[in-house]
């Protein structure tokens, strides 16, 4: 229904017009270490039309905004093979078997950058992807980063950290020299969270 | 190599520490006609280890922030499989065949909710998912949308077209009731580009 406006307070607690497909049944149509598809038979209630729609299971991922004491993202630069070349993400990576959000964070932030914090503020959690992923992005801001000793890097992702003042990160997405999406979310929710971290223009 | 910082205008030219894997193989793993998985056999040039990688192909998509003359976002509400449940997003959809994605954005904005807008401008795009996706997201503002008649809506789609002022939809995305990220990263993109659109605090 084109058109109508949304009483916003309202809305949570409304009866929809639209209702959730009816599941017939699942099937894993593929699956190893990294990802399991599975193909959903869904039923529509409004049309009676069946569809069988395509799911990728992911764990959890976490993504962190550290800001050194000088106003410093921490960003790094890694070769990514969905696109095929480098890219510049904030920190991050999935949450362990058995591991919460809030304990993956750390950890992925010292293992790709030796950096920790003491003052951490969730940032909230995103779906990844609602159409086809299972799973959902949290993200972090850790206050302060100091860099730590004697944590080994993590060789496997053989990557590069780099600082870069929070205002050049905008600017960086903004242009495209970030292209990473949870990164261009993480940043939003962090100034939105955090507006005196950006200069008054 | 941790703490390092970084010129920004330099660093597009400079020659890396890092280089990109060789890649050594290809094998689909799976394909259906929603996404093919391929597995992607690499060689670190810097330490010789081999490794396979999941990579999974879908089309480009393409996300609207379309904007009606009295300031209000057009949002989309539907369920979607990958998580379960229904989700509030801005309309969008995958780029079709032979389509581009300045043709797919008016495209899939008036199947979805028979908005037009004769004034469009690019947003930039992003990786959809650069560690396991292939493709790239498109997006765009389309301002002062009219409901135009006569175009069918999408039945198999089963959603509902809500209109939300921009401040709600901003408010909305920090206080978890858009979860989508290409939405998230399009109102970041539209307030970078158009801070005029919100008011001043």
């Amino acid at each position: 229904m084109p058109g109508r406006r949304v009483n916003l307070k309202a809305m949570a607690k409304r009866i929809a017009s639209l209702q959730p497909w009816e599941i017939l049944g699942e099937t894993t149509l593929f699956s190893n270490n990294i990802v399991t598809l599975v193909g959903v038979l869904a039923k529509s209630k409004k049309t009676g039309l069946q569809k069988q729609f395509t799911v990728s299971e992911y764990p959890d991922w976490v993504h962190v905004a550290a800001l050194t004491d000088k106003g410093e993202i921490v960003l790094v630069r890694q070769f990514r093979h969905g696109v095929g070349e480098f890219t510049l993400e904030l920190p991050g990576g999935a949450v362990d078997p058995g591991e919460s959000a809030d304990q993956a964070a750390p950890r992925e932030l010292a293992e790709e950058t030796k950096y920790a914090s003491a003052q951490w503020e969730p940032l909230g959690a995103l779906h990844a992807n609602p159409a086809i992923n299972t799973n959902r992005v949290h993200m972090f801001f850790a206050k302060d980063v100091v860099l730590t000793d004697g944590l080994p890097a993590d060789q496997g992702e053989e990557l590069e950290v780099m600082l870069v003042p929070l205002t050049a990160a905008v600017k960086m997405c903004r242009e495209g020299a970030i292209l990473h999406p949870f990164t261009h979310a993480a940043v939003f929710a962090l100034l939105a969270a955090h507006p005196e971290l950006l200069p008054k223009p």
